[in-house]
């Protein structure tokens, strides 16, 4: 993981909530837990990691770099597709362990799967857990085998 | 944590992305990621996690339950503020490890703090990693100690 030294250590809890220093909580695995939503509409595109450098990448930068869980390495959302995300506001939440992002989502989709948003499928509430989810908003936008050259997920 | 006995266990990549099971994926700490937002604006209220009985209780109930990382219990959103969500639509995405929930927020707000939303801090861009935060829509409109008995986070 990436240098925890980028940004200071949190302080005490009021500090962390009332305070103007950004002191990210980072979790047992290096990470804190990114929303990016659509500038324009609302809707969560997707929910992924960002460890100490990817923070630092996008801050610097105003467009997303995320943590790849399953690759194990600093990806810059978009670097295969082109679909990157230009950040119109980046937000911390009360204690700093989550970030949120209202991104303008270049191409057109931000999902591996060739979806606008990862989140699909509804899952129906006042019933069993194993209810079946439903499609929707699930319109296939592109073709991820030709926009991916190896399969890499959610890039 | 919860038995995760309650949802079956993930299949293949292909079945959790294009199948109509809900299976979540847990991680080492048995539980998935949570985005709240605003039915009404799209606003992200909050990020928390729920572990398979925060899970099953939300979608048995149409009520937000989550998992409270600071007191390792299951916690009913609201069970002492009042404050809590009713869901108008659950999804979750395309690796089934996180959901997003779009709430009624019953009460002035779903921050601990006292604000609508827990991100009413914004991290600047394209400049340096230690920017201050600037805070934005982070009028209090409530008090915590008066909601709260015993200044539990988050409730």
């Amino acid at each position: 993981m990436a240098d925890q030294a980028l940004f200071a250590p949190p302080g005490p809890a009021a500090e962390v909530e009332e305070g103007g220093a950004f002191t990210p909580k980072f979790d047992a695995d290096g990470l804190v837990t990114c929303v990016a939503t659509d500038a324009g509409t609302g809707e969560v595109l997707m929910v992924a990691h960002m460890d100490a450098q990817a923070l630092a990448q996008t801050i610097a930068t105003g467009e997303a770099w995320y943590f790849s869980l399953s690759r194990r390495k600093l990806w810059r959302k978009g670097e295969s597709s082109g679909h990157v995300q230009k950040i119109v506001e980046m937000r911390t939440d009360s204690d700093q362990d989550a970030v949120w992002i209202k991104v303008e989502q270049v191409g057109p989709g931000a999902c591996h799967t060739g979806r606008r948003s990862c989140f699909y499928r509804t899952i129906p509430l006042n019933g069993a857990a194993g209810a079946r989810l439903e499609f929707r908003d699930a319109e296939k936008l592109f073709d991820p085998a030709a926009v991916y050259d190896t399969g890499k997920r959610g890039a």
